[in-house]
């Protein structure tokens, strides 16, 4: 990540510094909050995306400061928002925000930070910005609310599996390579190349997430945390629309009522090797890379170029 | 209330309508869940503020109508959030989205509500309302933020109460009056009066409702509920400004430790009525609601005034 990281390292730590003043807040438990929250950042792949995009088409500017920042505060705000959904306690190693303020102050948190990044747009102006990314927040909480649905009825087929990352995942991604572009060009054409592209990185992104949980052999044992949360993603999908009507059977059973069970769990995670569906996600997985990678050889060789392969390829190629 | 409602009966009806349409989604859980909400919708005091601001000062138009769904959309998204905040299981005599769907549903919807809210404004251009609105939705989400750090140390001074309620119940309804009267005017002045008078309204309507809990001769026995949940308002405020030190030191005890027991919480109530504290609140409420009605007469006589005359009295002088 070092290389595409120093294309943009300026703007990054600029970045950082905005983006800190943005969540500023006059109430003391707010700005604690916000504090906490600025120190354990992640990656900062949205950003970087952002920036990078914008780059490949022209000069950042300001809006492109405040793309950024609104892409960064919508996506802080369905972490916080995630936290409460997921019912999960920790998050990227600490305890998350709803663990240690509970649900009510998480779900006021997120609204805060959607309505600072709303703010900071409308206040400039940045019109196109707003709508696309208003967009990407109603794709998220449907596609979140689609896979609540599914999951309770395991009825997942392939297409709601994609309908459903595409929509809770990709739409964010994508968005961020659209405004991105959009803040140095404003160029409907480009604009909406650059959100392809990111939508087909986001995809691949989580097709790679949902396999981490079915092992890879240089990291080591499979998790199966998605089994024992009923999640079916798609090398379970695949197998179970492949495999023998008993073995389909038997699966549904375990991650039905015996989920708990290590060695059921084990058991279907065996079935999922046998009958090739981590092999068959990865496929896809790079398909959706390459459909990516395509759009972007579509644009003239550069450095920023090169950084925003090196990305497509992160997402496809991480160990974490 | 079938005064003011007959003003605008024809925008209601086309309102409804319009609303339903714009929460419409593909998901069938999320349509489910609409059309329950659309079902248990109240009184639709914010969207009456809205036509009848919008009426007062010309012709209700396309973005009047925009300006009414945005505002209510964005009410019941903070609605549904508060449902999570509130730990509530009944809301309006229904069970609670949260109570029926849980806390991940809950946020999920709040969240689609909001993005649905923007989409609308973006669509058209309608760049004033929704800068009005984010400002709106911040004041909210800091508001009750404020209110539990505010709850937890018991230290609630009668300016932060101020602060407090002007911010989570006022904001959203002087939002409201504000674009109405700016969706037919284009006007600053106007939409800027408009506003006070809105914020005027909202925090007379908020002490009313803090007032409820300490009964009313007309009503019945108070029912002490924000001193159980160690809510300090404005009656019980003045109380320990103006009583002695013990018995303040002693309705803080009671607070603090003996919230639980009905026999403390009626004497805490007790002295409320002997300092004056209920006659306090009701004075401050009723100088805000003629502050209100003041801005009102700044504008010509017309049936319309005389609607929104008779809603800000209908929030000082409701029975529930």
């Amino acid at each position: 990540m070092q290389f595409p990281k120093s294309l943009i390292a300026g703007e990054l730590k600029t970045f950082e510094k905005k983006f800190g003043d943005a969540v500023k807040s006059q109430a003391p438990l707010l700005d604690r909050i916000m504090k906490y929250i600025i120190k354990r950042k992640g990656k900062q792949l949205r950003p970087m995306f952002v920036f990078l995009s914008a780059k490949l088409h022209g000069s950042v500017n300001e809006s492109t400061y405040r793309a950024a920042a609104l892409v960064e505060l919508l996506h802080t705000a369905t972490l916080v928002h995630d936290d409460v959904v997921d019912e999960s306690l920790e998050r990227r190693g600490f305890f998350s925000i709803n663990a240690l303020w509970k649900n009510k102050i998480a779900v006021l948190v997120g609204d805060y930070l959607l309505s600072k990044g709303l703010l900071l747009s409308t206040e400039a102006g940045d019109f196109k910005h707003l709508h696309i990314l208003s967009d990407a927040v109603r794709q998220m909480s449907e596609g979140e609310l689609l896979q609540i649905e599914k999951t309770r009825k395991l009825n997942i087929t392939e297409d709601i599996y994609f309908e459903i990352i595409r929509s809770k995942t990709a739409s964010l991604l994508s968005s961020a390579c659209c405004v991105g572009a959009w803040s140095t060009t404003g160029d409907e054409g480009i604009a909406a190349k650059m959100k392809l592209f990111g939508e087909n990185v986001g995809i691949a992104f989580q097709i790679k997430d949902d396999l981490f949980d079915y092992g890879k052999e240089d990291v080591g044992k499979p998790t199966g945390n998605d089994i024992k949360e009923k999640k079916l993603t798609l090398p379970l999908i695949y197998t179970l629309n492949t495999t023998d009507d008993s073995t389909r059977r038997k699966i549904i059973y375990i991650i039905k009522n015996q989920h708990r069970d290590p060695g059921k769990v084990r058991w279907v995670l065996d079935q999922v090797t046998a009958a090739g569906g981590i092999r068959y996600a990865a496929e896809r997985m790079n398909e959706h890379r390459d459909a990516a990678l395509e759009i972007l050889y579509q644009f003239p060789e550069s450095d920023i170029r090169r950084g925003l392969e090196e990305l497509v390829r992160y997402t496809t190629d991480r160990k974490y």
